[in-house]
């Protein structure tokens, strides 16, 4: 079946609301947010009902070794199979549209497409990522990227990554049988929350994701010496709280000097020992940066470094840096984002194109087939809050301009 | 007897060191510390010790209703009590001197006195304040200047400050009966480290305290907003952090750049939400000014609430600061800073006259008598660490001073 054919085709947006109103109660926390940490009781729940749902519209459904749930539509042709989906871990307290939105829209497209007949020629597979908000830990098994010696992390429900695994229906001794070669996927498609507010700003429906940022992190260490802030001259203090205070001041002066997109953060600093009548002997912060290009974010740790190191001889303490995270920026595949834009156009929404400063599973899928996102505007651009909200016309339109992106896939690749 | 027939009277050192060592094993830490918060059960137990140790030198022991123990030796006038003392509660991982010190040495100035026979015109009371380390709580008490909503306070210990009273056998129903008057206390002086270096840098081994700082402390807050790292533009962003980081670093420039003996800390700072990728929403931190002139603190704090103001217009964000105590500066007394001096010369020690930077029993009776301060050497200035440590040839210098301190102001007074 040719797309022109398909163009008037339409999800049910009355039953996707109504499915993500029906999960959204699995991990509900009174303030009205949704708590589904990775391998917690209520995600091994959510993932039960997602598999409810995938046999309901009419799926084959599978968990991989890595514990990530797949449901199946044949194609018509012997071909890779196109992919959509996302996750429905949370993070803890968060929301009810972050990776929901993409595994409920996906499942909504395979139903629509079975309601009406309609085969496609490749295959499709709706994917439900594990431990997304952990490390995109599912889409790093999948894609080849994740390594053994993670399986002993402890993740934030308390259980480690191996036995969150095993709860999920995987098998960590079988992770090899979970990887997906490049070239064994015609395409990856991923709607998610915007989580920002640049769609808004630019006055558009949907957000065309030229690319996901790349992601570093640092432990960053002063130490000084703890003394008694009664009995210590000023002159004779080694005070890790100021150089920490004067760091995290030239990180902002550095990121914001500098022309570009990019973003520089410290989210996390903790003092020790952290009386009110104790000079600071030691500080603890975190370093982010997030860029699209690995150049830049070598340029500018290179003079976050320099500040750091200037600002521990002037303070007479120690500076160490020492990098914990490393996710490479990646581009979008223009295929995929034509089959996007194409698709928002037809049903007449203006598109945005635009990076994305969060990371997604689709980082991780790009390594191995065309990958790309569609993005549909939070309100207040606010998420991993029990806040956070997605307009039910924008749900809809965004299930949509999926199940459009993939019908162009399927004739054009 | 004349204080020149005394010039020779010695205390027995041995018996001193002894004492200090053997109340040190009460509330002893595996690091080599001494653990005893007011109230704790080795709190309570010290004091125990402490009274067997002033019933042994002859004293006429009680516990007043604030909780605080004296030991009272008779005078041959009916004149005002001397008081000699200290304190013997802890911080959490304290060292063995800290308060222990100067309630010990006046207990072997009582024996030393009655061993020789020795009486004085004035009655002489050795006293153990309690809590000294939570507030200065039993000589607020002494002094007057406790108020009963403290009572409801919750120490370190995990008790109230009511229920700390009635554990160290006094009465917080009845705290009026251990207030006393101005003019009812002939002198205080106070054997204390110096938790700092100053004497050891004059070329020292007495420090004769001129007075206590003031010390006032504030808790502040920046308001911001937190947002997600990743997709929220530095231009957009309402950063708790950045501000408090401005703020600590605008501390340290005011008080650094105006001339003088202050300080000023932040020593405790915590973010919040406190996630890596996370822009923090709110910092609390804690600001302390201490210095020995209220016209001074006033200018500092003056100065650093416009500096603060300027650094939330500054970073979007909103700042309020609510002061959480104040102690006033205390000067000591001329008359018992020239006994302790002259003392001091008597043995051959060289004095050095200080401010003590950090707060002591001695601030609060001043208010109700002439009063003063004997210090000796920390090594390094270390203090509120098992690190903690005074040489035996200081600790015996301490004792003899305050003995011959308590000699002249019987004569002189």
């Amino acid at each position: 079946m040719k797309p022109d054919h398909l163009e008037s085709l339409r999800v049910d947006g009355r039953r996707l609301l109504d499915a993500l109103s029906a999960l959204a109660r699995i991990g509900a926390t009174p303030a009205g947010g949704v708590s589904r940490p990775a391998y917690s009781d209520p995600d091994v729940d959510a993932r039960h009902r997602v598999r409810e749902l995938m046999r309901d519209a009419g799926l084959e459904v599978r968990v991989d070794a890595g514990g990530n749930t797949f449901g199946r539509l044949p194609g018509a042709a012997d071909l890779p199979p196109i992919i959509i989906g996302s996750h429905t871990d949370t993070v803890p307290d968060g929301g009810r549209f972050d990776g929901a939105l993409g595994v409920l829209a996906a499942i909504e497209v395979a139903r629509t497409l079975r309601d009406r007949g309609t085969s496609l020629r490749h295959p499709m597979e709706v994917v439900d990522f594990q431990n997304e908000e952990g490390g995109l830990i599912g889409s790093k098994i999948v894609s080849g990227r994740f390594t053994d010696d993670a399986l002993s992390f402890v993740a934030v429900s308390g259980h480690t990554i191996g036995n969150g695994i095993r709860r999920l229906g995987g098998d960590p001794a079988q992770l090899a049988s979970a990887v997906r070669r490049p070239g064994s996927v015609a395409a990856y498609v991923e709607l998610h929350i915007e989580q920002g507010m640049m769609i808004e700003r630019a006055g558009a429906k949907i957000g065309v994701v030229e690319g996901l940022v790349g992601i570093r992190y640092w432990d960053v260490t002063f130490d000084g010496v703890a003394s008694h802030a009664g009995t210590t001259a000023m002159t004779d203090r080694r005070d890790a709280l100021l150089a920490a205070a004067r760091f995290v001041d030239a990180v902002n002066t550095v990121v914001t000097s500098t022309p570009g997109r990019h973003v520089g953060t410290v989210g996390k600093l903790t003092v020790f020992p952290g009386g009110a009548n104790v000079i600071p002997g030691r500080v603890v912060l975190t370093l982010e940066l997030r860029d699209q290009s690995e150049q830049t974010m070598d340029e500018l740790f290179g003079r976050i470094e320099r500040e750091a190191t200037r600002v521990a001889s002037g303070t007479g303490t120690r500076v160490t840096m020492i990098p914990t995270l490393r996710n490479v920026p990646s581009p979008t595949d223009p295929r995929v984002r034509d089959a996007i834009t194409q698709a928002a156009q037809t049903i007449g929404l203006k598109t945005h194109a635009m990076v994305s400063g969060a990371g997604h599973d689709a980082q991780n899928m790009a390594a191995i087939g065309p990958s790309g996102m569609v993005f549909v505007p939070s309100v207040n651009g606010i998420s991993h809050s029990p806040a956070e909200c997605t307009e039910d016309e924008d749900v809809v339109n965004g299930a949509n301009v999926l199940l459009g992106a993939v019908l162009h896939l399927d004739t054009r690749l």
